[in-house]
C-alpha cells in the first residue's frame, strides 16, 4: 500500500485526509504542520521541521499548504527527499515553477505531479482539449463560489485575522461567451475580511487590491466584517466552474462545447482529484519516469483504477 | 506538408475535405471512392481499388467510410501500406478492432489513431476523466440529433433507398442523471426510411430493429417516407452530446460534472477533431511509435498546435 503524508492541515489537508480514509487505497503515515493541530481520525501529527526524518518511510508527500507563498518554497525542499503532488494554482507561475522543480526532481530521481486540482487541473484539461479543436479560444468562468487560494492569500496580509473570498461571474459575460462573442470583464471578487485590532482598514484594503496574480487589475470589493461572520461563511465552501468555447465552423455551423462543475465542497472535490493522480505519481516513479508532470502530460488511460473498465 | 488521402466521400469525407482546405495545414493528394464522385474543390478522385499505388505518396489515409461494415474490413488492408486515422464508432467493438489493427500496424511499422470523432472521441475522454474521479459512473446522452453511423447502417439494409435516424434522449432520464439517480432507458431512436419499390415495409422494419449494436434492444421507431423527405431532412445534420456525472462526496457534498456539445453540423465538427489527431499520428510515426492508439492514449500536450500556448 502506497505510504503518503499530508503537508499542511487547512481545509485541503483535512479533506485529503477524509478522502484517504474513505477510499482505503493509501496508507496515511503522518500529517506535517507548523501549527498545533489534531486529527479527528487520530492520524499522528509531526512538526514540519522534522519532515526529513521520514525519507524512505513515506512514498509521496501531498502538499496541502497555500499556493501564495508556501508551495513554491516547500515543494523544492521536499522533492529532494520525496515524490510529491500538489495543487499549485497560481496559473501564471506554473510553467516557471514546473521547470524549477523538474530540474531538482530529475537530479534526485524523484517524480512529482503539480497543479492537479479542478483548476488548474480538470479545467486545464478541458480548456486544452477545446482550444485544440477548431478556431477561437475557450473562456473560463469561476463561481459563484469560494476561492480557497484567494481566501488564503488575503489571510496572509498583515493585520488580517480571517477572510473569505467569493468569485462571482458576470452573467452577461457568460452569455457572450456562449454566443461566441468577445468577452470583457468576467468576474468580480468579493472579499469579506475580519481585521485584528490596531490595523487600518484602508491599508489592508490597499494591500489586498494590490496583490499581483490575485486582485491587481481585477474588479475587487473588500468588505470588513466580524470574525464570527467569516467563520460562519467558511462552513460552506461551495464553488462552480465553467469552460465554454463557441464558434462557427467555416463561418457557417455554430458549435458550442462546455464543461460545467457544480461543487458543494471545494476542498473535498479537489481531494478526490488528488486521489487519482497519487496513483499516477507512483506508477510514473516505478517506471523510472522521474521529473515533474502536470495533468496535460498524462494520458487518460493512466487515470483509470480498473483498466478493464474502459468506457470509450 | 503532410500528404493525406480521403477514403470514402460521403458526409464525413466531404466535411474532412472542406476542413483540410480551410486549415491549409495538410496537402490533400487524392479522394478514394467506390462510387463516381466529383469534388467541388477539384480534388482528384481515384478508384478505391487502385489505392495501393499511392504507397509512399500519401502519408496518412483518413478513413471516412462507414463503421457498420467498411472500416473493419478496409482499415486492416490499408494499415499495411499507410498510416491511418478513423472515427470507428461501434463502441462495443473498439477494443477488438484496436487489437487486430495494432498487430498489423506493429508488424508493418505503421501508426494509426482510431475512433477519434466526438463520440467515440471527445466524449470518451470526458467520460474517462469523470469516471476516474470519485464514486459512481457517468451517463452519456446523445441528441436530439442525427446519428450518421446509425443512418448509414440503415442505408445498408437491402431495399432501403435512403434513410435518416434521429436519436432523442428522454428528458426524465437526463434529469435523473443530473440528480445522481439511477437511469433506465435513455433514448429513443426515430428512423425515417425511404424504400425501393418491390420491398416489404414489414421486412425492412424487422431487419432494422434487429441490427446488433445499433437498434436491437433499443426503443426504435421506424417511419416510412418519400426519398424527397429524407433528402430534405439530410440537409441539417445537427447533433448534441451530453456527459454527466453526479454523486455525493462522502454521502455529503453533492457534486456534478457535465460536458455539453451543441453541434450544428455533425460531419464538420467530426472533421475538426480529425484535423488535430492527424498531426498526432504524424508525430507518433516520426517518433517511431508504431501501433494503434485511441484518444485515451494521447496526452493533451500533443494536441496543441502551438506548444507555447499552453493555457493551464
Amino acid at each position: 500500500m502506497l505510504r503518503v503524508g499530508i503537508v499542511g492541515y487547512g481545509n485541503l489537508g483535512q479533506a485529503v485526509e477524509r478522502s484517504i480514509y474513505r477510499h482505503g487505497e493509501y496508507k496515511l503515515i503522518k500529517i506535517f504542520s507548523r501549527r498545533e493541530v489534531k486529527s479527528p481520525y487520530g492520524t499522528e501529527v509531526e512538526r514540519l521541521d522534522n519532515i526529513s526524518k521520514y525519507m524512505g518511510k513515506i512514498d509521496i508527500m501531498i502538499l496541502c499548504v497555500g499556493s501564495y507563498e508556501d508551495i513554491e518554497s516547500i515543494g523544492p525542499k521536499l522533492i529532494k527527499k520525496f515524490n510529491t503532488i500538489d495543487t499549485f494554482d497560481t496559473h501564471s507561475k506554473i510553467v516557471e515553477y514546473k521547470e524549477r522543480l523538474n530540474k531538482l526532481a530529475t537530479e534526485c530521481h524523484r517524480t512529482a505531479i503539480i497543479s492537479c486540482g479542478w483548476d488548474p487541473g480538470l479545467m486545464s484539461l478541458v480548456r486544452t482539449l477545446f482550444d485544440s479543436i477548431g478556431d477561437g479560444e475557450s473562456v473560463s468562468f469561476w463561481g459563484k463560489g469560494v476561492s480557497q487560494g484567494h481566501s488564503n492569500a488575503i489571510r496572509l496580509v498583515d493585520g488580517v485575522a480571517n477572510a473569505i473570498q467569493y468569485t462571482i461571474p458576470y452573467k452577461s459575460a457568460v452569455r457572450r461567451a456562449r454566443a461566441g462573442m468577445k468577452v470583457g470583464d468576467k468576474h468580480k471578487r468579493l472579499c469579506y475580511v475580519a481585521i485584528k485590532t490596531g490595523y487600518s482598514k484602508r491599508d489592508i484594503r490597499d494591500k489586498i487590491m494590490g496583490m499581483d496574480n490575485y486582485f491587481k487589475g481585477y474588479k475587487t470589493i473588500v468588505k470588513f466584517v466580524s470574525q464570527d461572520n467569516v467563520a460562519r461563511m467558511q462552513k460552506k465552501l461551495y464553488h462552480r466552474g465553467y469552460v465554454v468555447k463557441s464558434w462557427d465552423i467555416a463561418g457557417l455551423y455554430h458549435t458550442t462545447m462546455s464543461l460545467r462543475l457544480d461543487i458543494e465542497s471545494n476542498p473535498d472535490f479537489t481531494a478526490e482529484i488528488v486521489m487519482i493522480y497519487l496513483r499516477v505519481v507512483d506508477r510514473l516513479y516505478n517506471d523510472g519516469s522521474y521529473g515533474v508532470y502536470d495533468v496535460l502530460d498524462i494520458p487518460f488511460k493512466m487515470l483509470l483504477r480498473d483498466k478493464n473498465k474502459i468506457n470509450i
